[in-house]
């Protein structure tokens, strides 16, 4: 079984997106938001039956773990009511694509963050997906300012009411930001990968797990820049005065596969233990194009994974056994498919 | 012969640093600065000796591009004409380092950056460094607010008077930043990495290169995130309707050897021409303890270079010909000395 932990829903049908432009418009009017438009169980099996579903089985993966899409999050634009009225609208959304495909896709929902504004409503939120649409996670934006950069670190305090709900649900988040509304930040190309590394030297300065010692937090887009850095980041721990990585931080943290090339993915399972790194791809995602040195899209990551020097079990961890004991939820919704 | 393109005066000696600290005392409570200590050329020689000298030759490097400590630049700080002081006094110390060690350093200056400042300074303290001093290049600091990131994108006509002027100077710029004052950014682990990586993309985003056909600039920490994503890359690059790389920015950026670990650096030489690459430790620096999974230094990097698989026209061209290239009046100086 192979399974990807990392998948957006964007191509999600125009009338939810036209919405959240409507909504937005409201609110900088000061008007009532207007109302969520009727999109039909058509419409919305169509942008994944082309898409998603048509990808997953050219490429021979079963599962993705599946939330709303990233970039569009944007906790930076409106308020926390904002927010919140957002991130229910694609959360449920992302319900009605599981119910649609329930063997395929299992659900991670946004949080509705806000800069400044404090973490009550995501946990909140997260309950609700969990508990009422049997979601399995959830996406942690560390900067809802947006490339501003105005949050505490990660291990601050002010995080501390989601990684209670998450520790109490037993559900994992991906760190991930959203759109950068600063110039000097591509959102794929520097955004998401600063945030990542950011994310990780948090971690290594803190002691988030000693609080915390059962959360789980996996790091997109292969970490960012930190397997590539690895020696820098055991050396910095060590003189933090930090223990060894692997205790640290690394019985919480995992990395996805989303590295488009096979020598990055051939760093990442040279350096990190198999039994942090996640199979993901985030199709259809930051990088849609075809590589003119493989002939093959970018971000058909299954291909570098099936050509890494890895063995067997290492495979299969990375495939989906990482994934099941990383997603409880999502294991427990598998064995009882009897899988 | 092995050149250390990356080396900042680490270990400048104590009154130098204090200094600073008076200058901003002074600058806070609005009286003029101090007058600058008296140094001596013995402080100086044994600052160098007992540090940079004796691990240049515990490790078998014969020069280093050196520059004022880089954390220790701090833009953000103090305004424009502080910052003018506290550049001249750096690059007047670097100059003194080189006289006295003629034969194994030979300067790049600190800017006189400040946010919001316009850059006519910093190019001419660039000239006067170039040509008063007999510097090679500079470091040019895309963020000068320190981690606040409120400069525009390099690509940006903003920076234009100091291209023009390292342009005239046909003197390269290494992209650096300095401290980060935003608690959300360690500075080496996060603030650094992440300034190469998104360097790397807004000149990916632009077309710097097409204004400034022969500017070159270097990026260090290995390029940041850039080889291990380097499929991200390319593919964002097609996506953005931009030439190939090759074409597009590798004819004027160039990466550093300062991934402190082989995997990274086996990761660097298969993925980036070895035209591309420059050999740098950044020693005393960021990391400086020693690997316990090998015995040495992690920014021992020459020990990387030698163990990687490279033809040796390849690693000569690392150690010392890309060198010699990018920073022409380097090359200059070694063929006056008849080398």
């Amino acid at each position: 079984m192979i399974i990807d932990c990392h998948g957006h829903y964007t191509t999600a049908p125009a009338a939810h997106t036209e919405w959240r432009a409507s909504q937005l418009a409201a609110f900088r009017e000061g008007r009532p938001a207007p109302g969520y438009p009727a999109i039909s169980d058509d419409e919305i099996r169509e942008s994944i039956e082309q898409n998603q579903l048509r990808l997953l089985r050219e490429r021979g993966a079963d599962m993705t773990i599946f939330s709303p899409r990233a970039s569009a999050m944007a906790h930076h634009e409106g308020d926390l009511r904002v927010s919140e009225q957002w991130a229910r609208a694609c959360n449920d959304l992302i319900a009605r694509v599981v119910g649609l495909f329930p063997e395929t896709f299992i659900g991670v929902c946004q949080l509705p963050q806000s800069p400044g504004a404090p973490l009550d409503a995501s946990a909140a939120e997260l309950e609700r997906c969990v508990t009422e649409l049997g979601f399995a996670g959830c996406n942690l934006n560390p900067d809802p300012s947006g490339g501003r950069w105005t949050s505490p670190p990660l291990t601050d305090r002010y995080w501390y009411p989601i990684f209670e709900k998450m520790t109490e649900l037993d559900v994992p988040a991906m760190v991930h930001v959203s759109a950068s509304c600063n110039p000097v930040f591509h959102a794929t190309g520097a955004h998401y990968i600063n945030a990542d590394t950011t994310a990780f030297m948090q971690l290594i300065q803190g002691d988030l797990f000693a609080d915390f010692p059962g959360l789980r937090l996996v790091i997109p887009h292969g970490g960012g820049a930190v397997p590539y850095h690895w020696g820098r980041y055991r050396g910095l721990a060590d003189m933090l005065g930090k223990p060894p990585l692997s205790e640290h931080v690394m019985r919480n943290v995992f990395f996805d596969t989303c590295v488009y090339h096979q020598p990055g993915i051939d760093l990442l399972c040279r350096v990190i233990d198999t039994g942090n790194i996640l199979f993901g791809s985030e199709m259809v995602g930051a990088v849609r194009g075809i590589d003119p040195e493989t002939g093959h899209h970018f971000d058909d990551t299954k291909r570098y994974i099936d050509a890494a020097a890895l063995p067997e079990a290492g495979r299969a961890k990375i495939y989906s056994g990482n994934a099941r004991r990383v997603y409880p939820r999502l294991d427990q919704a598998l064995r009882e498919r009897g899988l």
